[in-house]
């Protein structure tokens, strides 16, 4: 696999010399502080081997990359009770819409829109001190990456929750339909550490690795999900791990992922590959406009598209 | 593939004798007149042997699936000019939808909604006569299933000329924007007609090979379109090719495919196979409901979603 | 009543006056064709005395003014079976916008819209020759303004017919819906020739008349509807009259009243006048401008508006 | 005006003994446990006469009836800063949508819905302590009712505050858009205060009497409002004062009005009448049905709707 390093080497320095970076978020005065010129980069295959380059050790806000864990600590805890609250489809509409949620009674998309993810994250709440909360996705997520060294970035956290008022209008507004049911504070609480946890490109490649592996965890061999269920997750990744631009990056890249407003997004090519990109400059959809043109770059030289006749 | 004779022949048995069978499509009284009794089944597969059972070799009313084709046939002749007029994402909505049309400036959403399917079928009728628009159509489908006797069924295309208002609405309306540009008339009479193109599951099957093979036609050896754009079909018919209920068609399923509600529906496990199933009874979103168990079952047997780590 | 007529006047010569004149409708090419420049008005007083300066005697198309005296034709030859396929509540949307419609299933939320306008028009039409379904709504508009020489244009109708596509859309989905019957062609003919008919201010304020008397015509004391038809006619001008502007003009005028993109403003002072206003610029809403202006400086040197406690 | 006490009584007589009585309010329980065999009604003509019959005298929840109090306290507070942030405009939607808030950007389209008067309320509540935010508007109700004994029913403000979820994403969702400014706690603290305050018909028909006399208070000859600006009010509650059946209120009564879930409903006949109904079963649009229909038949009695030409 010597060109694997050397085409992720070559992609991050294409990446680092792009002129044209995208426009860093600044809904939260945290996250407009953070540098365009950044790009990292970590690929880990099926052998384990791992490929870094860039600012790939440098620790990022991932944001709604939390949302994937937060989906699978609620699957493991509560299992198909989350379906009950948070549909399977893609939502037509942008990631803090509350309209679908209007015309739906109340009812989720699909668990990596805002809104779904506040009712993902109210279910592992439930019945908990906030910090039980936060603390179950944390353990989660260091255990993916066998990494505590992993934590919330308490500025970040700090300001979602001082500016966070369209976060709390879909968690109130779903407390109104009974979609949601612990104290709207709690459960805020929760959601807003949670995207608020700052991790490496490393760290999140590692993080993944269980999806790319149909739901094993390469350290303890252990299913973290069974293999239905890996693929699920996956599926659902592709058809909405990137708000309205899913179909999009279906279309260009071909693998499941969920991207973050931090710049990060977390890509599998089951059997084949964990990756992680960040680069924090985005796209008008509000995913990393670097970070996705890397993926497109490395799936079409590796022919990691899920659609490929021959993988 | 002993196994999957057995497989196709057991799974189609089950259907057959299944008692709740979904609500027959009669929006059109040409399409109410089927009975929902009737199960066909064929799969082929990349060595190009063919499994059939019930009724494969009926011919129904391929309805939406038919924009796919039409997809290809516009893509042959126009490239990516197609994709100034449609576009790449899920709906989030209804197939005949209009609310997204007026929100977004006339640009419908993906090419297998309805409006898009009209956008691209006026690409294809663009300076011909109508006869000549459905005539190209037809004859990329007759070539890519080796089957001269495909062909319009004259009483469903009168059927829907008669009561297609809605989708007059959509053209009209797309119209007014410039999304269209032909004479609405024209064009519509050229969607009436490929709607009501009839086939059977083999035929159906046949028409699909060339996107489990990278694009390839199996029958010349012949690039019908290129391995890139075989594989961001197989991409949009994963997130848009079962309208509202893609995502969780590709979460059951995790297979590209396109549904019809004459009860059609072809699937692709690239690599693998080109499946064709039909059972005219539709789930409240319109889709076969056997048609998807069926579908289910056999990709769930031969591990053949795009999102299986080993495939 | 000296001072209405030296009223009249200063306005009218203000309004010539003015720089600021609006835009022009160019959504059809023959009004793009209008001067600006033009201001015209005529006030009839409860006493028959008439009031005009400016271009009262110019012919200008009346467009979505038309839309009232169908209701009024429909009201008459159909009574409450208007009602059973329209409402009578402000829209909240554009004046040709469909999403309401796929909202609350194909049905118009008042008259004064395009769409319910188009259902009220099929209403007139129904099981008539479209020459005889305009020929009533002219009927009636040439008595009521006893004015034998009121007609269509013709180029104007024909731009109309030619461009009406988003008129197309509404009458086809509405039609999908059954909310109308007739043969989709034939309605639109009648209604984009009623839109198409032009007249004066003066003959406008003079149609205009029997709003003002309760029902009653002034040429023939004969009620052209009763008392309670023509107060509640007047209170859907007030709510509906005006698109999405209909709210801001009660709040600054306090009249019923019913505007047309050709720049034609007809109000009724109940018990008072009524008044025709032309200006062909007009507001983003599509309300003329300067006839807004002209009627709010005039109800306000009057004291005219209805909300007034001593009228 | 014998025979308006006469009117008055029969109407009641007839209202009580209504077999339909419409649904009473269920969304706090606190409105729930109200009988709906209550009904009552106060008329005050211009000449200051009153006249009451039924339950006139018994306290009911004013609800969304305090919104045209809040709305006249902003105005006098603030004068024209209160329409930068909130619309002129009937909603088109239900009183509690935020579907409109999403689709213009935050501004909520008229006073009186619950989006617009939260934002009405948080000018009033800018920089100042809830209790004295509330202390402003029941000020001004006891002046204008001449009644000290006016108060918040705690228990009805405690259960919306518990339960009003809805409206707390309403205000947060403006919060992010910067149409609200305040903190929103105690914004909402005010809104739910304001809400539950408790009056009779006879209070409230007297704290209405400034709009039937152009803005003069008729306890102090004092204007409340400018002459005009008593005439927007009267404008705004005709069009915008029952939600989603303005148009029909109009079109049926012809009054500007009031209305609230708690059953009641202030009119008024500018230059004749304030009128309060009460009876708490509702419309499906959540106006009083007895109350609605009660004012219907004694503004035909009295010919007092504003669109009639004699008034």
């Amino acid at each position: 696999m010597a060109d694997l390093a050397a085409l992720v080497t070559a992609i991050t320095a294409r990446m680092q010399a792009m002129p044209e970076r995208g426009r860093v978020a600044d809904y939260i005065p945290e996250l407009a502080k953070v540098s365009p010129a950044h790009f990292g980069m970590t690929v880990i295959t099926a052998d384990g081997a791992e490929y870094s380059a860039g600012d790939a050790d440098v620790a990022f806000s991932i944001q709604s990359v939390s949302k994937l864990f937060a989906l699978v600590e609620a699957l493991s805890a509560h299992g198909n009770r989350v379906w009950e609250r948070v549909g399977r489809e893609p939502s037509g509409s942008a990631f803090n819409s509350i309209i679908q949620l209007e015309a739906e009674q109340g009812r989720p998309r699909n668990p990596f829109i805002n809104a779904g993810a506040i009712a993902v994250t109210d279910l592992i709440a439930e019945g908990h001190d906030p910090r039980e909360g936060i603390g179950a996705i944390l353990r989660l997520i260091r255990a993916l990456a066998e990494d505590d060294s992993i934590s919330v970035d308490g500025s970040v956290a700090y300001s979602e929750t001082a500016t966070g008022f369209r976060n709390a209008a879909l968690a109130n507004y779903m407390r109104s339909f009974g979609t949601i049911s612990g104290p709207v504070t709690s459960t805020l609480q929760v959601y807003f550490h949670q995207c608020a946890i700052a991790m490496s490109c490393r760290q999140l490649a590692r993080a993944g690795r269980f999806l790319m592996r149909g739901g094993l965890c390469p350290a303890t061999g252990r299913a973290i999900v069974s293999p239905e269920r890996a693929r699920r997750i996956n599926a659902l990744m592709l058809t909405c791990g990137h708000y309205d631009a899913s179909g999009e990056f279906a279309f260009q890249v071909g693998l499941p992922a969920k991207s973050g407003v931090g710049g990060g997004i977390l890509a599998i090519a089951p059997g084949r590959a964990s990756i992680a990109v960040w680069s924090p400059g985005l796209s008008p959809q509000g995913n990393s406009l670097l970070g996705t043109q890397a993926l497109e770059e490395l799936a079409q030289a590796m022919g990691w598209s899920v659609f490929n006749p021959d993988v």
